[in-house]
């Protein structure tokens, strides 16, 4: 049997390690692997690399993907991309197609199986955990622990200088980083996306802080947090207000406000990219290897159009559907958890 | 109301966050903490120092607990030291007790309830993982995470070298920490107490690997595992073997058997102590904020004689019983996982 | 003898080995010490904490500095803030001060030494490395191998997606931040204020690595690059053009030249505070502690106007002089070495 | 030009950076590298890879050596090992050998410069930091902060049980890296093989901080620190007292003191092999990398019989001498810093 292997979309660190799970446990049943190159792209070219266990060797710990990643789709050129989809495939002589992937690339799966019976099984990979397939997705503890290494950093750096310091972190549809991230890092205050963001009671909160005699606070801010809406207008600098810049992103616009309103000295940092680089902790290395394992039983057992969630701790076959590659939202009680903290 | 808190047993990282949390949580219904010094024999001997959030600030992602911790059992010397137990915590004016720890120290919080309708309530608290109340214990995620890093470095200066590194973690009773980290540093071989130890299948899936053309590999051990029983006597150096000193310890002693018998250079680490100890992760931070601000729910709503447990990822309220904090063994699941690894 | 210390200017790690060593050995020497908090701003307004060895036990380690700090400079306002350190320092009884910052606080020392013979020991502070006093200064370390793990981070999510990762550190005045660390990481190429940005030079260098197969890189630039100058218009987005923003920072500007002259996907991260908070790297806590001893040994020894200096590995006492506490420049030897692995 | 490369002796953070600076500076001047596997064995049985610019992308932060290493020694069995190494080095076509590593293998590097002019320039390594050619060896930096990492570790359990925490260092020779590694972590004693043991003032010095209120230690002990000699006997167990085990190793014998002597719970580490693996620090690969190119630039110059020094910073080259790869010992003055924070 030969098994190709795809990741797509942005990387996270935990890929690796399903790739090297498959391999292994494919090779353990007889059967090859062969690695499709930067996602969906690689099947529309033909750009392909062979897996075997001397090649995976040592890469449990490595960060990002040794097969590349696109965002390409090949649903956008349908005629043309598709169908070289199809003819790659068959031209490559595989059995079924493991997909790493969120919901772009499962979508993309998932339309091959409809339409044309592809022998697809997808792998859930979101490192903002926001894929309804899984309670906890591989790659988050690993952003989250990033997070707060820095938040860790910037509170000495804050106190020392008596500023709030506000770290915006990944999330663009969800707060599940933030939250998490903010509550081990017991931020004094968090905003997300699932939160209706009230200004007004961040600026209380962190008044009563400074009352309680602590001048430094640590504010950590969902990239998808959004000011707009019922938030205090006097707290927040108009689009076309003159001579005062609206700052660009979240994490400068809360402190902006935090500056202009609070009256504290205030310093942002974006952590970007570094959220998703890097060697895996360990969590995350054990989640992905099983369910790359967990994925290369149901290639070999032929139980195609299906995914694998992660609930409740357990790994699980699920049909490949637009409801299981969903979108998922912060469970509210980690935000009332972490605003236990909040002054 | 003033709720006692004490952490008994052997420390691991995350206790502070229970302790801060547990704090905060009380101080924000309007009560007050106290907080035991060195689990029971605070209250024996009325060791105690009083617990604000002011005094509780910045704790959250500090190592060991700034209570101390004891194995003390006032059950050892009942008529002295029950006595004095319950005439402190009169004394002291505490209406509740939050007692983190084993099944040490929650079993005497059991028997105290028993007794005396001690108003107690359980946070089970297992570096190792193994009791009943939780999937996975606080603390525990940042003992494999530190194995890993210790495992990540071995593998470079073992295969400089060509040598078998023999890695030796905790885990007296139960093979979670040595099996949950070989799987995350992709061991080659991993030896843990529920699964009998067959010290020939070991030796040939080192030459398999060796025929492989790999020449260095990576086996983790578990302080717990065991050498006796059906293992081959060709394997195992005799206690009384003239001229052939019986090394000390699981690692020591495997590592001979692969020398002796593999005839390749081996060394071993035993990490010890260092696995319990300094930061914790990012997820023993959350669960264990989650754990203290759910007991000091429980001690504010007096549902006392109670248990908090940790499965399925929730966090719920059980009756403290003796199977709730009894032991619990390694999902060989999760040893098949790692398994698939092996050569 | 009543030795006072003072932090001052921007905190870096290893601020607080230098408190503690000055506390250990005035102690050893059956002195005093006393805390200023806040820079000079603790004098001007007699912010004071007594400094013993219980109180400094444990924090050799710990990032920031447990005396705050700040860049108030009583000359602004000599008349009244003169005055008041004078005579606050009178008040508390002081024999000597330890004066712990960069060229700003130091040169308050100094003017203070001029006009009133004030009993000042300097000790040079400087994260950027950017001080004559010192070969190498501590925090400069940490900060970094901050930056290096970043850049570790950034390395493997370039690689997967192809992209070209620009990482911006921190010097405003000098390279050795970006330079040291873009060497460590083994950056593709490196943009500091020491060496006229040649961007038309860059691009040809990334051009030849994609030429040779590696589709990701990575760049790393200094704060204080400027691309003003003998740069290739053509490379830089006008101020003024129509439809094209100006990035905001030296980091995203290069992000958008690669961006659309080299026309390949390209990132930006600006590490910013991180740099400076958290635990300290080994050897800045050693370098600290060395030069907190030394410091504690000239008050002790009333060798005041002085300052200490670290070069060639050793600690010296110099004369506390302009030219001791002006700016050094980036040592264009490490620069050559680290364009070594430019393409 | 054809520069063959080895890497022998123990292995040590570092070693790669070393191997790709020489060959991206060889590629860089017209030449190319060829490298020598597992030390000076890899010259006497012929065992090379070829060493390109792409073969050695990304391994600047990689542990271990790429080229594996040995101790063979050819002057063990001169008349064919000798033998095979010049005829080998001939029939690859080399023209010069740079070989990195510690006494032996820059012993036997001398002796064939001696003996034959073989064209051989030597880069100094040595983990315990024991050279006389180098202030600082790189992978010095690397064992230090893993062991102060692990020494904070070991602090906060050793507070929360009230314990005397031992950690053995590397350093059979010297006590550079239990120094300075102690002084770092701040370690209550620290024991060295260049200063005589005194136990009697290391238990007076225990007693005097339990008396000051702090009951956990920290002490660092160098494995070749030796309790033999001027100590009390009264500290030591003897070799061969009845019922009283004579414990392995430095660290467990110092540990056995403390608890049977001071009466006090102690608990040991030894870190071993931890020490000279994995990631190697910023500064250590910015040493390497500098190291390598000039070595490179001295086997291009033809400057053979040569060896680099890094002395008070800076690098430079001085001849290939049985002094210069003489050892060196731990200076005092570091020891003596360490100890300003014993009790």
């Amino acid at each position: 049997m030969n098994v190709g292997l795809l990741t797509g979309g942005g990387d996270c660190p935990g890929l690796n390690a399903v790739i090297r799970a498959v391999v292994r446990r494919v090779a353990a049943a007889g059967g090859r692997c062969t690695g499709i190159l930067e996602g969906w792209r690689g099947l529309i070219r033909e750009m392909t690399v062979p897996l075997t266990v001397a090649e995976t060797h040592g890469i449990v710990g490595l960060g990002g993907t040794i097969l590349g990643s696109s965002r390409t789709n090949p649903y956008k050129n349908p005629e043309t991309d598709v169908a070289s989809v199809r003819a790659h495939f068959e031209a490559l002589g595989l059995d079924a197609l493991v997909a790493v992937g969120g919901d772009d690339t499962l979508g993309v799966a998932l339309r091959l199986h409809k339409d044309f019976r592809f022998p697809v099984v997808g792998v859930p990979k979101t490192i903002d955990n926001d894929l309804d397939a899984a309670d906890f997705s591989f790659g988050f503890d690993t952003a989250v622990n990033i997070v707060v290494e820095a938040a860790d950093r910037l509170r000495t750096t804050g106190e020392s200088h008596r500023r709030v310091m506000v770290l915006e972190t990944m999330g663009r549809r969800c707060g599940w980083i933030a939250c998490y991230a903010g509550m081990a890092a017991g931020a004094d205050y968090i905003l997300v996306p699932e939160v209706p963001v009230d200004l007004g009671r961040m600026l209380d909160s962190l008044a009563r802080r400074r009352q309680a005699g602590r001048h430094s606070a640590l504010v950590v801010v969902a990239e998808g947090a959004r000011l707009e809406g019922p938030a205090d207008p006097a707290c927040y600098p108009p689009r076309d207000a003159p001579g005062m810049p609206r700052p660009e992103g979240i994490g400068a616009s809360v402190a902006w406000i935090i500056e202009n309103r609070a009256r504290v000295e205030t310093r942002t940092l974006v952590l970007g990219h570094m959220q998703r680089g890097g060697i895996p902790t360990a969590a995350d290395r054990v989640l992905a290897t099983r369910l790359g394992l967990a994925a290369a039983d149901l290639a070999l057992r032929r139980r195609f159009g299906t995914l694998l969630t992660h609930r409740g701790g357990q790994i699980a076959e699920a049909p490949l559907t637009a409801e299981n590659i969903g979108p998922r939202s912060l469970d509210l009680a980690y935000y009332d958890a972490a605003a236990a903290s909040f002054a």
